[in-house]
């Protein structure tokens, strides 16, 4: 990132074409015609600060100025006042500062970088707090790759760039067509299912793919007729199932406590 | 529960002041006011119709009265159509069904029944969400307590109950003062904090009380004083923390892992 003190700064007012273009944002359909997604929080913000992403521009209230780190010059910077911030603002209480970062291009993972390690797959998460969640749990264990389905929800959401506290700036997120993708990936294809084996006494080893399918529905046919390796989290109580954003976190865990033992 | 088939049926619209007041519940004031909470959805209700809790009155849809089971005499019962369900729902999507159920006694857990299995302490966590999918995590390993401080959120949140998915009818939810009760429990104490000893090394025995603390500010300094053994889940990542029922659920499930093993 290059040094230099933003030298673009408009201290007026939004005007409402500006306000309703964030607002627009807030919405898939928009985000996607134009390339942008939105950020906010200042703790989060800095995680995107230091990452490859481009930021097109910022809008904080005048106590926020003093906190921006230096940004390279073609960062649009915009103090607002709290009922702008409150217009173009996702959140139900406002954060002070908010970014629109430009959404990188889709690329799909070499599958040899899925080797010697383990990666996510999700298969049609649809919450996007879940999504969110599993990324910041994702980045905890230094899990580097998610692989979704192109039904899964978007990643750019607010709602999940924002449950995942800064790691989306780090995970690196996925769209493919899983069931051609996934034959082409030389490492074992775990699942958690409700009749798997133990994920306390699988023989981890070095590498895989762990699948996580949708809330309600599950893993896909498709999907589970590719699956190597069916896993379970032991149930000693009587809940019926687990919130997936939980079951990738414990079979993460055990990933990570074999790997580091 | 008395196998005697309800025999109030009201198939008219609901009063205005019949919506109005379901409507007041999805407020807490109102709840606390009058005693009850709303649960929706029929595999959630299910699982409370086969516990302790005192269903008051069943909101239905047209089809959905042919899937009720035998109920007490004493539960009213009221056929409703779609825009009257969406007014009382706390659902963006109803989902077809809603009861009203008594809010039971808050019942401090004798310290003597917390021995030989374990428990978790929730201090001041704050997000509806976040108690619920602790509570749905506590009841699929088996634990039947959550012992949690006056200011943690409360438990019969139309977001909470929902996110228990059921669970709530079984595992036991108490409030207490957490500085005078924790002292009266002879189990050891132990809290998530990021100075802990590895969950993945704890020699964790055979009971516990497991304390976690508010999504920003942690365990509170009070409740800190007491902890006798801090535990932490390693990271190899980046992210600076997890959300506290990710930090559940991956507790819960080592504790499991050494009960079981």
């Amino acid at each position: 990132m290059q040094e230099i003190v933003a030298s673009f700064y408009d201290l007026g007012m939004l005007s409402k074409s500006q306000i309703g273009f964030i607002k627009s944002l807030h919405q898939k359909k928009y985000r996607k015609e134009n390339g942008l997604f939105i950020v906010e929080g200042m703790k989060t913000l800095m995680e995107f600060f230091s990452s490859k992403y481009q930021i097109q521009s910022i809008y904080y209230l005048p106590q926020y100025q003093s906190l921006l780190p230096k940004l390279p010059s073609n960062i649009k910077l915009f103090e607002v006042n709290n009922a702008e911030l409150e217009k173009i603002s996702t959140l139900q209480a406002p954060q002070g500062i908010l970014a629109l970062i430009a959404i990188p291009a889709n690329e799909e993972v070499d599958p040899e970088n899925l080797k010697h390690s383990f990666s996510l797959v999700l298969d049609g998460v649809q919450d996007p707090g879940n999504m969110g969640t599993i990324i910041r749990t994702a980045d905890w264990f230094g899990f580097k790759h998610i692989i979704c389905s192109a039904n899964t929800v978007e990643v750019f959401n607010p709602k999940t760039a924002q449950a995942t506290m800064g790691s989306l700036a780090r995970v690196q997120v996925s769209y493919v067509n899983l069931t051609e993708y996934l034959p082409r990936v030389n490492v074992p294809l775990y699942a958690a299912m409700l009749d798997g084996e133990s994920i306390f006494k699988v023989n981890w080893q070095q590498e895989g793919l762990i699948v996580l399918g949708n809330e309600g529905k599950g893993i896909s046919d498709e999907v589970a007729e590719l699956v190597t390796r069916r896993i379970t989290i032991p149930r000693v109580g009587a809940a019926e199932s687990l919130n997936v954003s939980i079951s990738a976190a414990i079979i993460c865990a055990e990933v990570s406590r074999n790997l580091y033992k």
